[in-house]
């Protein structure tokens, strides 16, 4: 449960005051504003501010094909257009803050995208709250035998429960010693001097909850969604690019309705899975042998055509 | 005069429309927004959009440095402090959207800041307009001798006179003939075909102007402000970043001032420049010849200490 | 032709002087460094330095997965694994460093892709040759009526050569007119004050050569040629990607190799798409009219599978 | 003593095969190459590859500036020109790749320049070594009581040895718990499944060793050093810039003496320091309270001219 009744009151607080703007408004959006989605044992997603909607795309679109453009389009019509032609620029014309509670291992993948604006609460200046991810029982897998990266068949039960004690037992001996660390009392209840925390933080296991705020354009995001909302990615990062995923559909609905035609549900074909493909519809029977893929790109190619 | 009748219009319209949000307000901006500052002579400045205020810099801030901020700063002093200490970060959180028109060679030197994002009126879509800059008069100058790039002294009436003659019959010959080449009809009145877009305009000359929409959050701007509003920036950009000020020190008063103090109006010193200054305010008498500096250096360590 | 004597002396004599290194060496690039691969009437492209090669690649991705990688690959299954997986990181391990000769019309398409590192030749320190692109008459085009940017049918050779007429016409007439503002000698042989360089370049149009050393890593610089090698990019921009893919496939055969059959030679489908192909791929007659997709949508869908 | 005898057999195998090159050499990085400096008390840093040398950037300046150029300047004045003048572009177009061996609770830091293109060891393929950071006691210090961020005063040897004992066992601890998580035996010996890699990871603090290549523009390099290197840095992020300083003083001489010369021993004056510098000079008396200067701004003002 990641809100306190105190931070609830600061949501209502923000949400009762409405002011008017000549801006674009997205009605979807400010549905959302400054509620916490909750994420994971304790993360949550939030949006704080954003910029621009479909119609914004649409605007900068027109911007740059101007009177050339011959036909009058419909706004969804123009925006599958440029996701489709891979027109980028129109896209960046939308931008969205966020704030995101979330453990230290998730933050690190999410980091690796560098196209964005990050501040991050820091341990150097402040005290990292007693908040640590531990996974539902559910979550427990073995590593994968088919995929050097990635899960296999779920733990047993004992399995399982063991990981779990691990996983508990060392968060809060390591947050204790945290705590002890940084502490001017020691435990017998003498003043001492408390380590520094850019130091004392060097502790702590990577499932401790930080938090950001994240600024992103349309484009990048929908870049990190594609690869962060698949289901190749690692389920921790999975369930907060999914809760992205449903604010955005609310923000920018056309846009997010290319985006997934065009992008989470399409696939990229090879020019050897474009010369199967047409021999195939041709009637001829293909397989890997004839194809002159390795079997791995055979493999991921019949899951695209099959699936 | 580059606003028409019917863009004032447009503009009207836009402004008679102000809806609610519960995202944060800049009463500066919401003044600015859709209105078209002039510049140069047939260019301006618009703002389309923007997200964020000096709050929200603040805000961004504050989930940095948490629970750790020992004293309740105001907002303005915290300001300057992230500015002074260059904590970009949160400045970054903050985001413009404009749209402008203005000479391609302007736009050239422009671009040059790629942390950006633009959508640019395409001449392969569309049409160009017959709209070219043309300096006043007071504007000509002459090759500085001091300084390889940038202008000297002001030319004679007579030498200004035919420059201009110059821009204008060239501007006007390579539009027409632009005309020519794209039009689906001879001089003679006959049917011909019309050189596409993407050819024919390679013949106008880098005074004609275009128009962007151009995006970037307010560290960027900053940048950007630094070196185009400076002394040494040519005139024709400068103009443009001399309004783009204006408009932010309307959006974000305290980080305009904090900007002004701390870029605009700072210097750098190098570390043989703050050895002299150590010994100058010693009472020691520092020349050029004692000072370990090149003449080029300790020309502008005068500058800067004496202005 | 764009190398004078001089110029080709300078290169003998970079290529006269082989040095020791212990870096990754890239046969296939060492027989080009230097030398200019002339593109349209003027221009060049020529490798100036270059980082890395294949097996720098590999290197790269192996730091990531370590002793996770279950079986030994060899390099180019490694390579072409890395490309169908979009795994971007290990080929932003390699860097080129161009010496590119190009029209500014050409220039400011270019400039678009950002992230790269550019210094161009500059009009305000430095004055332009009289240099500019002239289309051979095969090259001239009407505009497009069925694309809204490009080019449809040949201009008939009256019409090409009235186009000719004109452009060199105007470019002489207008580099004329840059050398008499800047020159500080009047027509009639007194001494006059000469336009700043930084004003009379306005003067100058889109067709004259400028020319940059070009920065960019091997990833971004496959994003620049998918792009831009591309049928649908603009002849006098596509010449010159052409080029640079000639270059990669002998400085990295096996990324160009991969690069080429999943990304030049590849498509990608739309959810849609993928729907109707497994549909036909069971037999069934599916239509515009039953596939979901747009009266473009289908036609692009079409030439995916048939072409 | 982070190099096993395996791996300075390696680096004395790849630098024991020099080959020709036709591209700048730098003898300075040339000694470097493949080399580990060590970092702490298990992390190193080495130079894997480079682009450029001081005449790189100078031939880069001299394409922008050309003919421009009034006075023939040395390289060594033509690179302190750039780097006073702010002219970043000759800068970029030097690279360098670096093989990192570094803290994760440093590399959390490090990553915040997203300037770079970084490949770091995956803990979802891989296994992550036994290594750990354990600060030396003399570097045990407390929170500094003058600023948020940052150390104080050294702990008592009583305080330092209780704070190592911790950091020991529980690094001590949490490595064993991975292990046996993601091990296939359980420590009765039987046969058990072992935990997916990446969930394991999470148990293992922000101290364990992790590593990457990154590579970054020599421009973008200075930017780093300039935080990173500075005493207000954190003294484990600070040895490693430091050891990378020393590196690059090798590879570029001019370009690093400029920097240290502008950059890392300049400082920035406000609008208002100047103000109080000039009137200083003068022969007045100036105090905070006439300065026109908050206290904090006026500390670190009097640190600027006296220290």
């Amino acid at each position: 449960m990641p809100i306190t009744p105190d931070q609830q009151a600061e949501i209502d607080a923000l949400r009762s005051q409405p002011r008017q703007t000549l801006r674009a408004v997205s009605e979807g959006m400010e549905a959302h504003l400054y509620k916490a989605i909750p994420v994971l044992d304790h993360g949550f997603v939030r949006v704080i501010d954003y910029m621009g909607d479909d119609a914004a795309i649409c605007q900068a679109a027109r911007v740059s094909y101007g009177k050339g453009t011959k036909s009058v389009q419909n706004d969804e019509g123009l925006i599958r257009y440029l996701m489709r032609h891979w027109h980028s620029t129109p896209f960046e014309m939308c931008e969205v803050k966020l704030h995101v509670k979330l453990p230290v291992f998730v933050a690190r993948q999410w980091i690796r995208h560098r196209t964005a604006n990050v501040n991050e609460y820091s341990a150097r200046y402040s005290i990292l709250d007693r908040e640590f991810y531990i996974p539902e029982a559910s979550q427990l897998a073995a590593q994968s035998v088919v995929n050097n990266q990635g899960r296999g068949a779920a733990l047993t039960p004992a399995e399982a429960a063991r990981v779990l004690d691990i996983l508990k037992g060392d968060a809060a001996r390591t947050y204790d010693h945290y705590e002890e660390m940084i502490s001017e009392t020691s435990p017998e209840g003498e003043a001492k001097q408390g380590l520094a925390r850019e130091l004392a933080r060097m502790n702590l296991p990577a499932n401790i909850y930080t938090q950001w705020y994240w600024k992103v354009d349309l484009h990048n995001l929908f870049h990190f969604l594609r690869l962060r909302a698949d289901a190749h990615a690692q389920y921790e990062i999975r369930v907060y690019a999914e809760a992205i995923c449903k604010v955005v559909a609310d923000w920018v609905p056309a846009a997010y309705g290319a985006f997934e035609d065009y992008r989470m549900g399409g696939a990229v074909l090879s020019a050897k899975g474009l010369d199967c493909l047409r021999r195939m519809l041709k009637g001829e029977v293909v397989t890997q042998e004839t194809s002159g893929m390795s079997k791995g790109e055979w493999r991921e190619f019949e899951g695209v055509i099959d699936r």
